[in-house]
């Protein structure tokens, strides 16, 4: 299995603060903050497995299960789950803690796809990755259907828009 | 047609200029920014649309179709196009253009979903809308299929993940 | 009419939702924060105008004549309204929105006075200005006797100062 | 003189480091960071001199005499030169200087009114300034010429515009 | 051992990117940028030990090893090494790693002391920390001697300044 | 006293306002934002004594006295009390005051010690400094004992840590 990582090489983690900044005048963190800060720790994930400058190339549908509040703390990791020849599937969680009650709810999951570029910006090829725990296997396998069922989906978005 | 509105009510537009501390080292501006850009957008549609507060509920697969530069216009779009009982679909469309060429390019065009909540944050039945126009009405009509596609794809990654 | 445009290319509009980092405590916008707003939409004005790069001249008296609150969206407008051999004269009005109740007020309407620069960061001709609707048109024939206004002004503030 | 302060106990100085972010890419800084920075001075120098909250009135013309660039210092200073029975007139100059050759330069000076506000943010009386060295008589006895100025040229702009 | 904690419940990483407005013109990020995200940090590793709000009381020396510049990764790292009746105290340590080469360098490492407070914002009597691992341990056994020293620099300092 | 120059050439005062995005949700500004303002403005009177870039080498303790808080105005004041070879050791002070009450608190004290860089980046020699009053004089006196404590101190920590 040459030119190929551990999944777990992209492992990445961070904790974070809400701070007022990042809430609208009811206290709930804005939706675009969140996914910036996702597509940050996406970037990051990528950088480690490739040791490359990356760009976003699509996010995929990110659905707020539950709203997190200034005080909070969210709880974000991210893990490439799958390769194409330049871009990089990666698998970003994040939880919202309560600091006072402990309580932890998930906030959002989602997929984002990167792409690895070169000196001159160009898409370059990038590292496979494989499986070494059972989460993992499970995360990896069902990559190939994201794939097959995203391709589909922005064949008919595009037939949808004039 | 009671408690309906026109689509174009909810029809916002934003030019915006990319600065320095919008983008990477290479001069290319973070996907992560242009997606606060496209949260913040879609949220000032569904209010002028309903006259409340929202919230973001889901994005739908957002395609980083070209890169956008500093120093390059960002041209925002958004339009409510079909709406549920308590939620807002709004088709959010980004085109970048160079400001000594001319050239424009599209940068990413997506679905945001959002909800109408009330004093207490619960959501709350917003208006229905209404096409006006024939690109409109593409739209709209394209809005049922986009939510069963939407519904099925949720599905089939919730039994993906662990 | 050669090297000439209409005034109307120029014209730009942004929709932005009051954010808590943009007010004090007391909830309303802060001034410095509306004028940022001024400056960044005036020069994306002349930059549509010329496809140059601008540096902004001066600003002329700019009031507050009504503030604007977290929650509310500031509606933001700009239009060239007259031109010198490098320099553009733009209007800018500043309306703030108040989500439920609709009501719209004027917060600020101001003139700001940009250059065009080249390559090098030099003054660079700009093309002319012509109305095509009523509405332009009176501005811009107010627009040379406010030019002569701000020449005498000048003059007196500098002889005030030491 | 009960009731009145001298105009130095409003004065207010601040040395700020131009960085990257309130640049253009270009290296030279943002007309609204400027005004911004202004903005901020002349209401510190307000608070200074009411013990009140104070909101912004206006701003008379700003020219922006000579660019300042990423890694110059500024250095802003406010006084307050006149007071109507709730606003105050601030005139602020700021400077740029170049870290290594030391040059000095005017970037821009400017009047600013702000108004005092109480607790429920309604206008509320202000102390009267008096003038202690020569160059505050200066621009003290200057004041009641520019408040003459603002008032005609505001009669005649409302005029022009429709 | 009733009501403390191990020390491995504080523990936090942080993975960050350095971003162009995180730098100066040279791209080396600001000293004080850094002490930011370690004040961060601190807070998080004390918020998840206490349950409680926390506020900073002071930094020990903290000397920057290396610079560390645009495009690099940070990888910031808290655990709690001691604490008193109401205070703890944390060592944070900031590597860096460059993309391309990966290599790691120490950025700074240093002791931060924060209190916790309760909901009328006095500081609350705080958990005891136990070191579990080898390395632990040997922070753990270093926080005496550490804080002796801090209280006879401070009380040295304390005589220097007037 | 050839290249050598006084205390008072590198003091540099600030005055600022401190901001709802400054503070956490009790409306008391974070240590981290304190820490950045002081590197900034000991940065600035380096600058102004050598006329060169500077980057930061190490933060002396820093105890946070008393908490500030929105609405509040900060007082900065920094100034070289002693230099070394290619560094320079600044005194930087922060009051707090109040708008309202005009109360003035000690919010913190730290010596910051800054190193000049030349064009590549690397250390370069820096003037002296003499003092020319009482209390110039006593800040620099004790300037040599604060070395001593510092180095001591520094040895002592890298032996505790692993």
């Amino acid at each position: 299995m040459s030119n190929a990582y551990p999944m777990s090489r992209s492992h990445t983690t961070q904790t974070r603060l809400i701070l007022p900044p990042d809430a609208n005048q009811y206290g709930s963190i804005f939706g675009g903050k969140i996914l910036a800060y996702i597509d940050e720790i996406a970037a990051i994930a990528c950088m480690k497995h490739t040791g490359r400058e990356v760009v976003t190339a699509s996010f995929d549908s990110v659905d707020f299960v539950s709203p997190a509040y200034v005080g909070d703390m969210l709880e974000l990791e991210a893990i490439i789950t799958s390769t194409g020849r330049t871009s990089m599937e990666v698998y970003v969680r994040v939880l919202s803690r309560n600091v006072k009650t402990g309580e932890e709810k998930l906030t959002t999951e989602s997929f984002v796809t990167m792409v690895a570029i070169d000196e001159e910006g160009k898409p370059t090829p990038v590292p496979a990755v494989y499986p070494e725990t059972e989460k993992e296997e499970k995360l990896y396998k069902a990559g190939l259907e994201r794939q097959k069922a995203r391709k589909e989906k922005r064949k008919k978005l595009k037939e949808a828009i004039v």
